[in-house]
C-alpha cells in the first residue's frame, strides 16, 4: 500500500473521530464513561493485530518475531510517555483554558520536527523546516478566535507555568511519536507482532487508569468492568472502532512512513473537521480559518513536492543547457503555473 | 547601489509614513487639507529629480533623454490609472467599511504577481508563486480583528458589488505599478529624465484634484493656492518630504529592481508600522499579528533565497557526486539548519 493512501485514510478517520465524538453526546454530555473508549480501542487494536499475526503465521515464511526480553521491554515505553503526558496535560489545564491549550497543542508539530532531527537523525531541507513551521502557524491561525467569541482575552495572559507545561506537553507528545517510530523501525519484525506488544501494554495501562479512577471515586459506581458498556450506543461503538482504526493506521505509518507524515495527516484532519463542522454543526467560518487552510496547503506542497517542481532548476552558476539534459525535469513543470 | 538597500530604505520610509501621518493629526483630526500632501510630494519629487538631471547634464556623457512625443505621451498613463483607482476606491468604500477594504487591499500582492507574469512576461518559479500567495495571506492574517475589537461582523457580509470593486481596485493598483515598471525599463533613458516626465504629470493631476475639490466645495474656503499651507506644522512637512522620498525610491526600484521587490518592501513596512504602533500608540498586539509576521518572513525567504539554499540539491535523478562539483553549494548551506 502507498503511504499517501494510508495518510489520507488517517486524515478521514481522525476527522470523523471528532465528528463521531460530538455525535455520541446527548445534550452536550456523555452518557457513557469516556475513559472506557481508549481502553476498548486498545483491545480492538490488539484483537485485529492478533488476527493478522495469526493469519501471517499460517503462511510461509512465518512472520519475523523478536521475543528477546531486551526488545519486548521497550514496548511499554510509549504507554509510559503517554501516561506522563496525560498528567502534564491535566496540570497544564489548571493554568490555562482549553482554547489556549488547543492553540499551544500546535507546538507539537514543531517539536516533532526537532525530535525527528535529533533522535532519529533524519535530515530535512531548509524548505521542509519552513514547511513544518508554516503547518504549525497555519493550524494555529485557523484556531484564532473570531470577534464574537467569548474567552478571547485569556490568551497570552495565563501564568508562565501554564506555558512551560504547554511546551513540556508538546515535547512529550512528540517524544511518544518519535519513540514509537524508533521502535517500529528498530528491526524488521512483523508489524503485527510489534502491534501486539504495543497494544498489550496499551490495554494494560488503560485498564490501570480505569482502576485508578475507581479508587479515586471510592468505587461509588462499582468496579469498572461492571459498568464498562453502560450508556454505550451504536455511535459510541463507532467512536471505539474509529479510534482503534486510526491507531492501526498510525502504527503502519510509523513503520513504513514517518512522524512528519502523521503530523500532516492529523493537522489536515483538524482542518477537515472544522470545515465539516460548518455544515454539520452550523459552525460559523472565520476569515482566519480560510487563511489557515491556505497556509497549511502551501506547507503540504512545500514539504512533499519534489524540489525540481518547486524551484527552477538548474541553479544560475551552471549553464542551463548543460544541466537541463541531466536533470530531466518534465517540461510542463519547469515553468511557473 | 544595491537593490536590497533601496528596498530596506523604502520599508523604513513607508513605515514612518504611517507613523508620521498619525503624529501630524491633533486630537485625531487633520488641521491641514490632506489632499495638498500628495500634490506637494509630487512637486518635491519633481524638484529633486530636476536637480539630479541638471547635475547629470553637466557631466559627460550627458544623460540619455528621449523627447519623442510617442514616448512622452506614455508618462501621464500611471497618473490616469491612479486617478481611476482613487475613484474606484471611493466607490468601494460606499459598500464596505475601511477594515474590510484594508483586508481586500492585500489582494494587490497577488494581482501584482499575475500582471507581472502576464504583461511583463517575467517567469516565477512555483515556489515564488507560493511565496507571493503566502505574503498576501500573512499580511491579511496580521490584520484579522482581535476579539475585543468592534465592527468585526461586517467582514464577508458586505454586498457583492463591494467585493467586485475591491478586486477591481486591486487590479488597478497593480496595473499602475506594472505599467510604471514597463515605462522605466522601456528604454535606457536617464532615471531622472523619466522621473521629471512622470512627476510633471503627477503634479498636474494632483493639482487638477485640488481644483476639482474647490469646485465641489463651491470655493467656500477660497481657491486651493490661497490655503495650500494652512495648518502646516513641521510634522506635516515631514509627511510631505517622506512621501516624496518613498516615491523616488519606488521609481528607482521600478527601473533597477521590480514590482515584486516593491510589494515585499511595502508589505514589510505595514508589519513594521503595526509593531511600532505597539510601542508608540499602545496598540495591543494580537496572536494573529505574530502569526502573520512569521508567514511573511517565511515568504520573504522563499522568494529571495537562492534555490540551492532552500532545497537539498542535487535532485535524486542525478548521481550526487557528479552534480556537487558543478553546483558549488557552500557546504554549510547544503544540510539543514
Amino acid at each position: 500500500m502507498q503511504w499517501y493512501i494510508v495518510a489520507l485514510l488517517l486524515t478521514v478517520l481522525t476527522s470523523s473521530q471528532g465528528i463521531l465524538t460530538t455525535l455520541s453526546q446527548s445534550n452536550g454530555r456523555y452518557d457513557y464513561d469516556y475513559a472506557t473508549v481508549p481502553f476498548l480501542a486498545e483491545v480492538f487494536k490488539l484483537f485485529v493485530s492478533s488476527l493478522f499475526l495469526w493469519k501471517e503465521s499460517q503462511k510461509s515464511p512465518p512472520p519475523k518475531m523478536t521475543t528477546d526480553w531486551r526488545t519486548v521491554r521497550l514496548y511499554p515505553i510509549p504507554s509510559i510517555i503517554y501516561l506522563i503526558h496525560n498528567n502534564v496535560q491535566f496540570a497544564t489545564l489548571t493554568y490555562v483554558d482549553t482554547s489556549t491549550y488547543q492553540i499551544m497543542g500546535n507546538l507539537k508539530i514543531v517539536t516533532t520536527g526537532i525530535l525527528f532531527r535529533l533522535f532519529l537523525r533524519r535530515k530535512l531541507s531548509n524548505l521542509q523546516w519552513m514547511a513544518i513551521v508554516l503547518l504549525a502557524v497555519g493550524t494555529t491561525t485557523s484556531q484564532v478566535k473570531g470577534c464574537g467569541e467569548a474567552s478571547c482575552e485569556s490568551l497570552l495572559s495565563a501564568p508562565i507555568q501554564g506555558y512551560m507545561l504547554g511546551i513540556l506537553s508538546a515535547c512529550l507528545s512528540a517524544l511518544a511519536g518519535i519513540y514509537t517510530e524508533f521502535l517500529m523501525k528498530k528491526n524488521n519484525d512483523s508489524l503485527y507482532w510489534q502491534n501486539v506488544q504495543l497494544y498489550t501494554f496499551g490495554a494494560i495501562f488503560n485498564m490501570a487508569r480505569l482502576v485508578a479512577d475507581d479508587f479515586r471515586g471510592g468505587f461509588e459506581k462499582g468496579p469498572w468492568w461492571q459498568r464498562l458498556l453502560n450508556g454505550y450506543s451504536v455511535t459510541t461503538w463507532m467512536v471505539v472502532i474509529n479510534l482503534g482504526s486510526t491507531g492501526l493506521l498510525v502504527s503502519w505509518l510509523m513503520k513504513y512512513a514517518d512522524n512528519i507524515v502523521k503530523v500532516y495527516s492529523t493537522s489536515m484532519a483538524m482542518l477537515l473537521t472544522t470545515i465539516l463542522s460548518v455544515y454539520l454543526f452550523n459552525f460559523k467560518p472565520t476569515l482566519q480559518l480560510f487563511l489557515g487552510i491556505i497556509v497549511c496547503m502551501m506547507s503540504l506542497h512545500m514539504y512533499f513536492a519534489p524540489p525540481q517542481m518547486l524551484v527552477d532548476l538548474p541553479p544560475p552558476v551552471v549553464k542551463s543547457q548543460d544541466l537541463e539534459s541531466l536533470i530531466e525535469v518534465p517540461s510542463d513543470r519547469r515553468t511557473d503555473s
